[in-house]
């Protein structure tokens, strides 16, 4: 009966779930970093018209939904189901954006890879049959995210080196079964909390390291691949630091990428012009590289085999206060072109 | 290939995917409610030898994850895969509880709805060959969601007479497939962001009604029943005032339920002895009764037929300071004891 699971820890969605259609909405300043042109639509300020942020998010994950549909070719009575996750306190941005949808509604939760697991939710129900079409949507926005988990942006507090910066940006993606055409998913891998006990919340990169190491190892053990398999593995929000230990971690594992290893969070900004420290963060972040630039790449034919490693900081403000360390956990999909 | 797809809002499990084990924790107020000599674990008080509510509340869905692996007669390593939900920021509770542990880990959020949307997701992977066993826990506490949601339980704020009181519980269901054994999951209907206007952070059984009303709905078109289908109809943590908007609700709407309907939050107390106003809410709510009480009834013959529908009020208090009222969903899960 279970035809799909591969090992301990991941499943496979042969022949694979198609990648119909993706959308990305982003705010100023993730436009003016390096992946600007690839991204769908660009916000004309941080507030889009609305009088909060939360109330922005919400406006941006409805864009990106409302946009991956059409471009889909589909009618929201197509889409079977929707599932959503952002990083606002009780997925306040899914929430509202789609509230009052003739669609039905699946929340979840794991942070920064809120994305992956999304994927991984509705490859399940498309590849066992229980929905046609299935529509994943995130975002995350600096000012909403700011002040929930640090400080109000407005109180000026300095920032360390080691610091983030939240991704003002929505995007979603839209998929069908059978897979009919490329691109696909073909692979996840489910992720595990690990602690490694960092207490920083501004250290969520090297915080979520660990997460990655434990899922690429496991990806790779499950499916019995070696790293050259893939043409990038990709991580979600660890930045330039996270990304560093990341590789430090692999080495120990004795597990030599001669692939590339990358990260959305270091891909996103200009490190040399936009003062960002340490890179990009946020379910954003993953959501926009992946569906703005990296897929453009897929379909061009520039890269062929992708395992994308969505990571999250399962942080609580509230905990960290406790003095508490910050639990993180990571998804793993990958996405390829089949051959033929 | 959408074989499982019933109507535009439902899926199929059949033949069924099998409720194994189920296991209880919950607090002293509710081991003193009606319901208290069906519950597996009380805790000694609502600390329970942690410095804080959030610290309880892990513990407890550690406790109840711990409990029903064990009750299934597993090891850990025989779950493919853990769903959790909580009411707390950023779904704390569960981080915590399944942190370091070596077990696969997808967060769902759709507030008290969660219990029901873990049972979908799990029951998707299961029926789907992506899995072969897994768990859904779920959790809520009357300290960690006042303080969170409303006020510091020190500062005592007069509840209005229509509040809920959070219920300290933790539940959890161990389920397989194939369906070799009774009860069984047969049918899910998911639920839709529904949004009456309710702004009163203490009116959520009231504010989740037409969300119940809306999928009980759509579940006896979607496959065509009547609800003298079920012996029983069960909500989440309606409350007694929810419960009777629901009631005239399905009335307008022509569904004239012979049928027993009722709600989880108006059984778990004793509103003549216990102060709780309108009843009981929470993800433990339903998670408690429904895997203590009601699941104990239907393996005992009382009740074959149950469609149990959690209600999810997806509260921000961000957001109601910002003038915004409540959307709020529900999940249908159907249960049955099959014949033969």
């Amino acid at each position: 009966m279970t035809q799909f699971k591969v090992g301990d820890r991941s499943i496979s969605f042969e022949p694979g779930v198609r990648l119909v259609a993706s959308s990305t909405v982003v705010g100023p300043m993730e436009a003016a970093g390096p992946l600007g042109r690839y991204f769908d639509k660009v916000l004309p300020d941080t507030k889009y018209g609305e009088k909060c942020w939360e109330g922005t998010e919400s406006k941006m994950l409805q864009e990106a939904i409302k946009t991956v549909i059409q471009n889909a070719n589909l009618q929201e009575r197509d889409v079977d189901v929707l599932i959503t996750s952002d990083l606002l306190n009780q997925l306040t941005a899914s929430s509202y954006a789609v509230r009052e949808r003739p669609i039905n509604h699946l929340g979840v939760y794991s942070a920064c890879a809120g994305f992956a697991e999304g994927i991984i939710i509705a490859g399940m129900a498309l590849c066992g049959g229980f929905v046609g079409k299935a529509v994943v949507g995130v975002s995350s926005h600096h000012g909403s995210a700011e002040r929930q988990y640090r400080f109000p942006m407005e109180l000026g507090v300095q920032r360390p080196p080691w610091a983030q910066w939240t991704v003002t940006g929505a995007g979603a993606a839209c998929l069908s079964s059978p897979a009919a055409d490329s691109p696909v998913v073909t692979r996840a891998t489910l992720g595990r909390v690990v602690d490694y006990g960092v207490k920083d919340a501004y250290d969520m990169g090297v915080a979520m390291a660990p997460a990655a190491a434990d899922t690429i190892e496991a990806h790779l053990r499950d499916f019995g691949l070696t790293g050259e398999y893939y043409d990038l593995i990709l991580t979600g929000d660890l930045g330039r630091y996270g990304l560093e230990v990341l590789r430090q971690l692999l080495t120990r594992r004795g597990i030599e990428l001669n692939t590339q290893l990358d990260d959305c969070g270091a891909l996103i900004y200009d490190p040399n012009t936009q003062d960002v420290h340490s890179g990009g963060s946020g379910l954003g972040c993953a959501a926009v590289v992946f569906n703005g630039y990296i897929l453009k790449q897929i379909r061009q034919g520039r890269l062929r085999k992708v395992l994308v490693v969505c990571t999250g900081a399962l942080h609580s403000p509230v905990r960290i206060k406790q003095n508490e360390s910050i639990p993180t956990i990571a998804h793993a999909i990958s996405v390829e072109v089949k051959q033929g």
